[in-house]
């Protein structure tokens, strides 16, 4: 029997894994993953920018790279994130990460000593739990609202922690929610990280999959002194298989990050890296983008439309202006498990509530994606969905 | 000022960071890297086979993938260490992981809890001993000699620390020494790691990079009863800048670090895997690896000859049958960081030992990379080391 450390989750606890499982098979209609659409990947680009790296860094993109990324990347991330988000900053601010996931795993351990307050969504990405847990994290979960994180809530819970070392918020299409922090509140976000001395990890893997409505400005555009980590993907975008994210933050907290990068995997793969620079030269990636965000609309609007057609009155849901997630509130269920065993009975199947609950979770809650499904599932799946949950409402 | 977990080290403490930047002048002649020679990477088969892997699974890769890695990729390394080191596994007992550096961290993680007792060569892979101290590990150093981690050292420490969680060892042409462990004290090792329920992570980039000498088998060739995780990479075969190494283990094991892996970067980029995949298949690795050998073979010649004719008499190095790096040992030195600086002002540069100790270092010692250095430049660079250490040694 090995040993294993405390950092380690018992065996069992894998709910989403079982859950992922679960819905695999091919009968059943899942709205239970978060993966993009792949008939909008730009395939033949991706080849043909692929070939031109080899053609032009053939014998760099094999040899070991820099442990920040490729200033390359990181010189698009800066000009990227100026024009989108009016953040200045320069590429040392920039660390060129293997998929955002492991920005928040780096922050997590360049911040998180055991027992550490970290403030977290109610509910939030359920890796960002994981994540935060194998530090030793103290949890606390700050309310929610159809505007998203509440800034009154936030203040009260830093007066009952002023110490809490960080705050973890995806403000843009939240996921699981699918909900936007308005505009006021980012800058009230930004005031009380620099009230508390509390580092703001800003998640922004779905801002730029909007549909509808205005484009909210980051937390970081408001940040004065570097309270506020910003991370950024194109997992979304262009291609989540290359696994490619990047952070910025201050120089100092970027130094200190790439040391742990380079115990973690001493840089992100080269040839992924190489690529993407020649995809970005050739290539409108937001002509891209706008073309998936239309997709995704569109697609957003059929499961609302089902909603509304197939599901009890009395049930909730959001209806989100952009990325990949809405959330529905079954009221009357206690068990959001049972629900889901059933619709599975009825090859249907979402994301129970409960995994994205650091604390507490709220019963009768569940994620739906639509970016993975084809129009025509769609109403067939929620006809199903409603099916079942008329038996839970009363 | 950010307040940074335990784990972070202090500011100034990164003095490899600062020789390679010292060495990076173009004048001088460094043997302080540890690249492999790019004039010999495949690029054309390479691009080849992405051309290939787009062809034939343009939208899998580029989408998200499974956290163990592609099957096609885990069953080859079942099948290359059943051919080149008898052991015998199957695709569960392999993780695909970001290059051999997390696997190396991943496997940090999931045994060591601070103050949890490991313990590694003495010498040791640096980058080793910054892993197992971020998870705040007691490092306990064992002796060698010239052959490698002695197993009555081993014994001697095993009966002072019986609890020590992980034995770290690199038993093929050891990073920093070039030393390789004879057969019978590979028995040793699995012997004692069973007797004291010692994990043991026998790290494995050089094995195949042999120019003389016969083959020694693996550690975990001797193992019954899953007390080895072994780890292999494409890092010295193929291409460092892809991140592609495994980690095989017992199923219990690559569950686990399977969880630890979705939380660090969720997979390894698929881009990488699938064109190594189809690179595997189309090309000859074993034919390619004996050319990478023979050239290593020349280039540490060279420098063992450059040795013998500048070095001063009293100055000792080892003389590997394979790998990348040499060690040198010069008697009556105290400050090696004084050699190393005078070193520089004669354009020169070496890797000082001091950062490849857990303990106390032993002075006077060096690492030497001969892998990465063009043949007219071996000979000029040993003079101007000779020359240096003939002030020091009397």
């Amino acid at each position: 029997m090995v040993k294993f450390s405390s950092r380690v989750p018992a065996d069992g606890t894998d709910a989403v894994g079982s859950i992922l499982k679960a819905a695999a098979d091919p009968k059943i209609i899942s709205f239970a993953g978060g993966l993009p659409a792949p008939e909008l990947f730009p395939v033949k680009e991706m080849e043909a920018a692929t070939d031109q790296a080899f053609e032009k860094h053939g014998r760099e993109l094999m040899q070991y790279g820099g442990a920040k990324g490729l200033p390359e990347l990181r010189q698009w991330a800066c000009q990227h994130v100026a024009e989108k988000e009016n953040i200045r900053c320069e590429a040392d601010n920039v660390l060129i990460t293997t998929g955002s996931e492991q920005a928040l795993d780096l922050v997590g351990k360049a911040l998180v000593d055991p027992g550490d307050v970290v403030l977290v969504e109610q509910p939030t990405y359920l890796c960002a739990v994981d994540v935060f847990k194998s530090y030793g994290a103290k949890l606390v979960s700050v309310a929610m609202d159809d505007d998203g994180l509440r800034t009154d809530a936030l203040e009260d819970v830093l007066k009952k922690y002023p110490e809490a070392k960080l705050l973890y918020t995806v403000p843009n299409f939240q996921n699981p929610t699918g909900r936007t922090i308005p505009e006021e509140r980012r800058q009230r976000i930004a005031e009380l990280a620099a009230q508390y001395d509390l580092m703001v990890l800003e998640d922004n893997p779905y801002g730029e999959i909007r549909f509808a409505g205005e484009h909210v400005p980051a937390i970081k555009s408001f940040d004065q002194d570097g309270h506020v980590c910003y991370m950024g993907t194109f997992s979304k975008t262009l291609a989540p298989g290359f696994r490619l994210g990047w952070v910025m933050a201050t120089k100092e907290m970027i130094d200190k990050l790439t040391v742990l990068k380079q115990s973690a995997d001493l840089h992100t793969d080269n040839l992924a890296q190489y690529a993407t620079v020649e995809y970005l030269q050739a290539n409108d990636l937001a002509a891209h983008v706008k073309e998936i965000s239309a997709l995704y609309g569109k697609r957003k609007q059929l499961m609302i439309d089902g909603i509304n057609k197939y599901f009890p009155d009395k049930v909730k849901s959001t209806d989100p202006d952009g990325g990949m997630f809405l959330w529905v509130e079954v009221p009357g269920v206690d068990d959001t498990i049972a629900v889901f065993k059933e619709c599975l009975k009825n090859n249907v199947a979402f994301v129970p509530g409960d995994p994205f609950y650091a604390g507490q979770p709220q019963p009768g809650t569940f994620r739906l994606n639509y970016s993975n499904m084809a129009e025509d599932q769609i109403e067939v799946g929620l006809k199903r969905l409603g099916t079942v949950l008329a038996k839970y409402v009363h």
